[in-house]
């Protein structure tokens, strides 16, 4: 009898990464590209549906596709939708989740990214035997899967958990969502540019729009580690940001730890350390030095595809 | 063989309620007085078990109290404590649990005040048959009951759902909590009236300090029923900031439905009307016109007795 994979497929706003992953939590194969090298959600599907199959033409062994579990941004698990994500090309609401099984003839689950990324995170990373926790994913936007008694908040229709479009600033920084001043404005590799401008302006250092040059939150971390001071205090304000919005998320849901993965993440402490700081400053007395805000145990690239291929293995076992 | 009844106490800021109460949810006895009158939590422990031997025994038939459920302001279910509650006069952490135990003789459940009215609301309210739903009290505080997939949040530790002291104003309105811009410095009977104050001055109504004339949340109401534009505009303004709060409150947990309870909310429209007008222009697009925020469904002195009554119930039935 072949053995089964699961396909774990984490759609980003700026990559999509797929995995085949057997039951034991081993990636088998993988393969990465950027999402917006396809411009809507049917040619996105077709090549991803594409690339699996000669994935596991690609392996050595007996192996069947079981099923498919996808993590996107702005996705009901209930639905099988995805709706009017900011970060993505799409428009509308998009109906993923029949498109994929229409294309591969086997059963699909689907949650958000940052969900997965938490399933996975409980599974494989650092919340092993967790059963409240928050996940954070810093990307090119803020996304959150959130773990109460060891199952992810999906809330009436299934969009619960988005912590990067709670207001913090009022009347803040304009968000693609239509409205002003969301957290993941301040802190998301896009967020952080944004400061990064605004304190190169602020100090005089560059006049006018700035909008034209571009540069990446990378960069702005490179500049930060080689002693650009506005580099730094843009990590120090992005920091400060995190921990107040975290503060709010421990007074709604008092977790055991908060995790940090994705590009923004990487950064590891000089993220990190502001964090803590405002975090531990403004949360309220009960909870003072008494929550972990650490990074993932796992590989940023493997927590979603995990998690989405773990769902899609639950979610089998469920119709069975 | 003696009929079954459960003691629901509700510890409030300003009142504590007493109700015993059938396993039907019928309320045969109800007792009420200040909390104020008891200086520290033995003492009110002791009057509410008086009250309760008192209660028994004035009712004609034949029925033993089988337990207590207990509702205070910043408590823990698996704790058995109230902790640092600013709304109380009691310091530091208090283990009532124990204290209710020992006096009473019979198993008691603790849970925070507004959680328990969570539970009233899903059991005899306007929520039964929601699974996911947020319950707000607007008393001396704000507190809240969040429920997720028909069980209240708790948390790690017991002490989830304090929306009330989720920071909404950077560097806002000081707080019993010793940290500035909650929410509940805005959203409450306290918030209100220091909103109507600061309306005054800022139009020059009244000048100086102005704390030492006295003013309720009350009498705003009816002032602003009786055409005073300050105390209408205070409503609208308190409405303005609950809508504001109550957006964030749906990008968290995308409940069914949000149900405010307790003494603001008995203002009825005067409060609902900007609350919701509010919620609609701040919340995420996804959830705009989908998501009914309405007065409880109980009378408001029986939502959390119920509730707690109903706790004691389940609690005692897991222990058997």
């Amino acid at each position: 009898m072949p053995e089964s994979l699961f396909a774990g497929i984490d759609i980003g706003g700026t990559n999509t990464r797929l995995g085949l992953v057997d039951p034991s939590g081993r990636i088998h194969w993988r393969d990465t590209f950027a999402t917006s090298d396809y411009p809507d959600a049917p040619s996105l599907i077709k090549h991803i549906h594409e690339s699996l199959i000669s994935g596991m033409r690609s392996l050595n062994g007996n192996y069947e596709l079981s099923a498919i579990g996808v993590g996107a941004p702005n996705s009901s698990n209930s639905k099988g939708t995805v709706e009017h994500a900011a970060n993505l090309s799409w428009k509308g609401v998009v109906r993923i989740k029949k498109m994929f099984q229409e294309i591969s003839g086997v059963p699909v689950s689907l949650t958000n990214d940052a969900k997965a990324a938490a399933i996975g995170e409980m599974l494989y990373g650092h919340a092993k035997g967790m059963t409240n926790f928050v996940l954070i994913t810093l990307g090119t936007g803020l996304g959150s899967g959130i773990i109460v008694n060891g199952e992810p908040v999906y809330g009436h229709d299934g969009f619960a958990g988005e912590i990067g479009h709670t207001l913090v600033i009022p009347h803040g920084r304009s968000c693609g969502c239509g409205r002003k001043g969301c957290l993941e404005q301040y802190c998301s590799a896009s967020g952080i540019v944004k400061t990064y401008r605004e304190i190169l302006r602020s100090t005089g250092v560059v006049q006018g729009n700035f909008e034209d040059e571009t540069i990446s939150a990378r960069q702005v971390f490179e500049k930060a580690l080689s002693g650009d001071e506005a580099a730094f205090y843009a990590f120090n304000y992005t920091g400060e940001m995190l921990g107040y919005a975290l503060a709010n998320t421990v007074a709604y849901l008092a977790p055991e730890s908060i995790f940090l993965l994705g590009g923004l993440a990487n950064a590891g402490e000089l993220l990190l350390n502001p964090t803590i700081i405002s975090f531990e400053k403004n949360v309220l007395n009960v909870w003072k030095n008494k929550i972990k805000i650490r990074l993932s145990g796992l590989p940023e690239n493997d927590a979603a595809i995990l998690g989405a291929a773990a769902l899609a293995r639950k979610e089998l076992i469920n119709i069975k």
